[in-house]
């Protein structure tokens, strides 16, 4: 049985016509701020794929059957590659970034919401390149496929095997009986934080066009900034800490907000994961917090302020700094680094193991202490009162081992390039986690131009595999999935 | 109910008196050497030692009881920590380590094989001080309790709970109908490797001394050697392979040396654990192999030689120095890095997260891999063709979840200290794991006596914990162990 390749270019050709659609906005940017490099350069991608895109979306006859989950991981894993790719021809034709490997992985990471950069001098990029830069994160992190899944239905589909491709965790199906009703909902609330943000940062000062930028990027969690120094530039109490409150609500559970617009704020107290996520951030501010203000790094309401941006930037995966933390006491890295392997909420725009998987694996901790003690007691593993199932469980454990197995891998791979551990470890889970930030040669203070190409392209499937919570892409590389009757 | 505290404490005098007679050792080899200031250290914790075991042993009443999961955490927990305690004696009356959390950190490092040191002038020390240090290896490597369990029937009890604490993965019963002949038969094999190690030794121009303390620390894969150089003293091949092949066969199932000579070499070959662990050797020492030879590091044999000696060093949880590593390209350092994590097989002398649990982790990830594509597809998880049950499944990812926690929070404690962020990580890891070498400043040229009084004892307990796999000691520490009932 071959995969539904009909329907997956007649979906293939709806993105491409979103992705023209998503760049006229860049141009538009270039036209107001008269930079005619970039009106040429995002014409000639515009055109050519929106015509494509069409094409594909009006010649191809879609087949009655219904999308199975090896045709969502397939679709899902090549647009993902295909819009870091498409996505990537701007930065090359402006020469922004002129080299094929930094074009791909800026755009990767873009798109990922890693937000980890090649560009050595931002500050010098055209304000399109900067916008285009900063809307990948945008578009990526509410998925680009949820934007699709709203038009699915209009070409005949149903578009529950592609959002579950895209978002592993609990399904977006919930909260509306239509997914893409869900989708619509999903991407008009994302626009009015969107706005409250841009507005609240111009508040501090901020530029319009810096404003929307940095909402982009701090809603999708990316970490982009245009600025070489992130948000040290600004030097901005008041916009370090929207920023920070910004990125706090879009690592939480995008579901929540609409339980609590139907039942209040018990949304929230009732469910296990915002409390441990709540808990973590709040935890983590304090005991990084005291260091730096008893050590006299700072006084105590910037340790604060500092501890809080931080430890949200790295458990949301966003990846701003406000502040260089390799200057920091050990300690406050090593807590940062351990949010390295936490992230946000399910079903928000955060990357990483996630909050939730993280619950499950303490209780089943306690579990085994229980069993450890009563071998043949029954300790069923509950989260928000409902009993988790043992298959949940099972392929909850199954991510982790493979999420570490991929982690060490890229290590591995990028380690030719001769930095020390510590710089390639945190690169590699950076960018598995779609964080942005390392430390070490990749801290606050440097960037990912100093990899190989081979590394940086490596790097690039990494964060698309981490984005994908890794089954979607890696079910690819498996014999079976391939030849799934013999 | 009641821990059983009368059997426990008959059972603390039975090792009491074990300890004393395993430190008559210590004492010929101080009579040997006329070393006068050893003779009377090591009488002073004899005498009193054996007298209080003796009287524990005799005036207690055992009760009929059958020991409980809960007696025997409770039991083999309070052993090691005793043991720990009463070894560092000597250290401290001999001024060989006069400060206390120095030598309860080098005795738990002993007894537990781990082999960190805190001592930085190894050579200083006296013979029967250095024979003593060696001894802890051998005794816990094959687990002192182990020893006891013979002795138990004599006692009047069963010896089940106490070995399965000790030794949590597939249970010794199998080879022999009763536990204690198994136990004899562990040790009769493991005195005569020790003998044949010590002869090859010899035959390398060791000296007796050296040959019966090297041949301790590597088939109890602990990692003390008598000299500050570590291995490297030598500077002979020779004495390098003969260790490395003692280290890899203490890696392996001891089990699979009875079935062995039983049912002939089907015994490994059948074996998923014994296949991995030979693959991942014999791949590892290939992989790092390579760089050493190509960047012109060693010529090809001496690149092969010491990639295979580090390699097994690491993997077996021993950690013997017969290069300084951190000298080596990073990619080679992080293939070591990453046998942390592994450790050697189970019923093995090693510590660290085993092979069979990585092998089992593998079959998980396959597995989730399979039902991202079948969700309803039914997978079981088989080793050496016989289906791993669900809740063994599940406590082996338990377990692996807390130990990352417990060395995410021994790294976090550690460093405080103020070391950077790969001394830290290393170190708590390399304690958990029982491994003994770290990476920077605990790498093979460093020793652990940097860290503060605070930070050794709380590495110390996470050897201990480590020693156990963690459920052991930690269920100590939960409020249902002390309060089974409410």
């Amino acid at each position: 049985m071959d995969i539904n390749y009909r329907n997956s270019f007649k979906i293939f050709g709806a993105i491409m016509l979103v992705m023209s659609l998503a760049m006229m906005l860049p141009l538009i940017v270039a036209v107001i701020y008269g930079e005619s490099d970039c009106i040429i350069a995002f014409a000639q991608v515009i055109v050519p794929s929106a015509i494509i895109g069409l094409m594909l979306m009006k010649l191809i006859k879609s087949k009655k059957k219904a999308l199975k989950m090896r045709d969502g991981a397939f679709i899902v894993s090549v647009t993902w590659i295909l819009f870091s790719l498409i996505g990537s021809i701007p930065f090359m034709l402006t020469e922004s970034i002129p080299n094929f490997a930094d074009a791909f992985f800026e755009t990767a990471s873009g798109f990922t919401t890693t937000g980890s950069t090649v560009v050595s001098d931002i500050e010098s990029l055209p304000k399109a390149v900067l916008f285009w830069r900063a809307l990948t994160h945008w578009l990526g992190g509410m998925g680009i496929l949820i934007f699709t899944i709203a038009l699915l239905p209009a070409l005949g589909m149903d578009g529950q095997q592609v959002a579950s491709a895209e978002m592993p965790g609990p399904t977006l199906s919930k909260i509306t009986p239509k997914l893409s009703d869900t989708a619509r909902y999903l991407y008009i609330l994302y626009i009015l934080m969107t706005l409250a943000e841009t507005v609240l940062l111009m508040f501090g000062g901020m530029s319009l066009f810096d404003a929307l930028c940095h909402s982009f990027s701090s809603l999708g969690t990316g970490g982009f900034s245009n600025y070489n120094n992130s948000i040290m530039h600004f030097q901005s109490g008041y916009i370090e800490v929207v920023l920070a409150l910004f990125m706090f609500l879009a690592g939480m559970n995008f579901n929540l907000f609409f339980i609590f617009f139907r039942n209040g704020i018990s949304a929230f107290i009732k469910d296990g994961e915002w409390k441990l996520y709540v808990g973590i951030v709040a935890c983590c501010t304090l005991i990084v917090a005291i260091p730096l203000y008893v050590t006299g790094i700072y006084g105590l309401g910037d340790a604060l302020r500092h501890s809080f941006f931080q430890n949200v930037t790295v458990i949301t995966t966003t990846g701003f700094a406000s502040a260089d933390y390799m200057l920091w006491p050990v300690f406050c890295q090593s807590i940062l680094f351990l949010l390295f392997f936490v992230g946000g909420s399910t079903s928000s725009t955060s990357g990483g193991i996630k909050v939730l998987r993280i619950l499950v694996f303490a209780k089943m901790v306690k579990r085994s202490l229980v069993l450890r003690l009563h071998p043949n007691a029954v300790v069923p593993i509950k989260v928000n009162d409902r009993q988790v199932s043992r298959d949940t469980v099972s392929h909850m454990s199954g991510f982790l081992f493979l999420y570490i197995g991929v982690g060490v891998l890229c290590t591995f791979i990028i380690s030719f390039d001769g930095f020390d551990a510590m710089t390639n470890i945190s690169a590699a889970f950076s960018c598995l986690g779609n964080i942005g930030l390392g430390f070490n040669e990749v801290g606050p203070s440097g960037n990912f131009g100093i990899f190989s190409d081979f590394s940086k392209i490596v790097m690039a499937f990494t964060m698309i595999a981490g984005r994908l919570e890794l089954f979607t892409l890696l079910v690819l590389f498996t014999k079976r999935f391939w030849r799934p009757f013999r």
